[in-house]
């Protein structure tokens, strides 16, 4: 067995567990970083190791696209590629495709649409997105599937459900490695009966974990919760469940109070780079006029290497100076917060106390403030 | 005695060194990267120690403007800002006064300009820099200088020397801490007339060390070799001696040849940023298509954690891909690959053999391809 999934502790929906893989363990809940190229923008692994990730992720659209999986696979394959030794899930790209590049048709095949790097034409069905997470070698790894946009009328969730659906068995039919966990994903935009139809059909196909996807797509928080909430518990007990996208920190409690596992978001980095630390007193906008002469680090309760080595004070200057260690740092403190916060929560769940950190992520980080 | 200056070992006018300062000793010859406003683009201190750099430089124009000597002060000074406790050197802001700002008026007393960053009215004379670098708090400071362009007419560069050696002598009337190390500078331009007399006006005020300017500023490489062959053996045997802002492989260990002992420069940063390696084969312009399926590392003869973690094909990937790690892996590279050229350089004038490691640099880094 390549992997193997425990469920530790549990209060409520909520769990703590393991998954083994063939890099590693993952602590559940587990928060991944977005390395979308293949790097998690402006911080190393080193560095992400010295804050205790254990899992990162990346994108098949893009890495198909440049360098291409065939030359990642010459390379050695994502990990080496990428320097990093730990577990990497991949995105098959279906919600990439369907954002970033220009469609020129969409079939039951799959989606013919030109690169958004260099225009070229190109071909993307379920067994292509298979190929090409097989050759990236990811330990996790997804289906394709068709992304509606938000607001979807009924017509085009149906359909895109449908063909989903087809889509999620061509990929299991395609799949050849062994060394490789592939999830399904629940779509159905925010009609709560088409989401629970859709579980219902990929566990009849029985993947070896679910995600859910199509979510964070500008339906608003209350109803990413509703769906969450009503989708997550459906799905097979025993198996890790993954919301694709979410880390704003009241939605990843709430998630994780509802029975998620897994999470990623560029949230961390893409807020990091510019200036916007999420630290335990709440949002830090460091390139403001307070932090001028503030020796203090970003956050008084951290101790990542941004926060022990460096003041305010310096870190608000790089931000102002439009120096790149400014984005590193803060990056690397973001991830460090995101990883506490999970830490946090598998603790919570082990004491009974999950109510009392979502109360604490929507005082500190409450909905109404855009992130 | 907060400084002390050794010669261990010498080989014609070259010489091995050990100067200890009040934060740390450094081994002579030297090469400071360089960290204009307090950070070294794109890379850490910790990175910075992983490739065993003893001594770093950052610019007192630049903190002045931005955020300010009082603010690094109230933050602790330099060292503490930067998160850097090794020893670092401060230029004055003789050579950016007169090439980045909008200058009003200069006079005796110094000059009046207009910051680059937004367009403030400032004053800088001999006064006002030492009082800036005393509240940096480097441990190594410089006089300011008034610094012709190239080229200029001999009425220029009489009235730029006269100038720069009345503000020598008012720095070195001003400065009242005795842990910073103040370095008179030497110019002259061309003349090698002007050059041997500054020398001699300097060593009368008696510096505790002393630094070569006026170079590197377009009179090419055989007058920077001319001037330097010139002037650094006028210089005294026992003080440190500095050649500013020359870092090509061949123009460094050419000038240790002459008995110089500190650089600086910002090419491995600068070309590090545009995925130019300095390798022990040569230059390398990481985003060649010739790399694309490399899985060797940047420099097969080096232990930087650049290359032995990543491919040439991950780097050029990193490259084109615009990802900010690829600055960082690329310019930590280079700086551990200047550091690793002096340390070849001490070693060889160990055992009689600078000759040898000028010949291979000039073999490598011909001076007629443009850095």
């Amino acid at each position: 067995m390549s992997f193997q999934f425990d469920i530790l502790e549990s209060s409520g929906d909520a769990r703590v567990g393991c998954l083994k893989t063939p890099h590693g363990e993952i602590q559940t809940p587990a928060f991944m970083p977005v390395g979308t190229q293949g790097s998690v923008k402006s911080v190393s692994p080193d560095q992400l190791l010295s804050v205790s990730v254990e899992v990162v992720l990346a994108n098949a659209y893009h890495l198909s696209l440049r360098p291409g999986a065939d030359i990642v696979a010459e390379l050695g394959g994502l990990h080496r590629f990428m320097g990093w030794k730990r577990p990497i899930l991949t995105d098959s790209g279906g919600f990439q495709v369907f954002s970033l590049a220009a469609i020129r048709k969409v079939t039951d095949r799959g989606v013919e649409f030109r690169s958004h790097i260099d225009g070229s034409l190109k071909f993307l069905g379920p067994s292509e997105a298979i190929d090409i997470q097989e050759k990236l070698g990811a330990d996790m790894i997804m289906v394709l599937d068709d992304c509606p946009p938000y607001p979807a009328d009924p017509d085009r969730l149906r359909s895109s459900l449908e063909r989903s659906m087809n889509w999620a068995k061509q990929c299991q039919e395609s799949k050849t490695r062994d060394d490789q966990l592939l999830l399904g994903i629940v779509q159905g935009g925010t009609d709560l009966g088409l989401r629970s139809e859709c579980v219902s059909r990929l566990t009849e196909l029985n993947f070896g974990a679910y995600a859910i996807g199509g979510v964070a797509v500008g339906e608003g928080w209350d109803k990413i919760r509703t769906i969450v909430a009503h989708t997550a518990p459906l799905l097979p007990q025993d198996r890790v469940r993954y919301l694709m996208g979410v880390a704003s920190p009241g939605e990843l409690v709430h998630a994780i109070s509802c029975g998620i596992d897994l999470f990623d978001c560029v949230l961390p980095t893409r807020n990091g780079r510019n200036g916007v630390a999420f630290t335990s007193e709440g949002r830090v906008r460091i390139r403001g006029q307070i932090h001028k002469t503030d020796p203090g680090p970003l956050d008084p309760n951290c101790d990542c290497p941004a926060c022990v080595g460096y003041s305010r004070g310096y870190l608000r200057h790089l931000s102002k100076s439009g120096e790149l260690l400014s984005g590193t740092l803060v990056s690397l403190h973001n991830i460090s917060f995101f990883q506490k916060l999970v830490a946090r929560a598998r603790q919570a769940i082990r004491e009974d106390k999950l109510p009392e950190l979502l109360a604490w992520c929507d005082e500190k980080y409450p909905v109404s403030v855009p992130v």
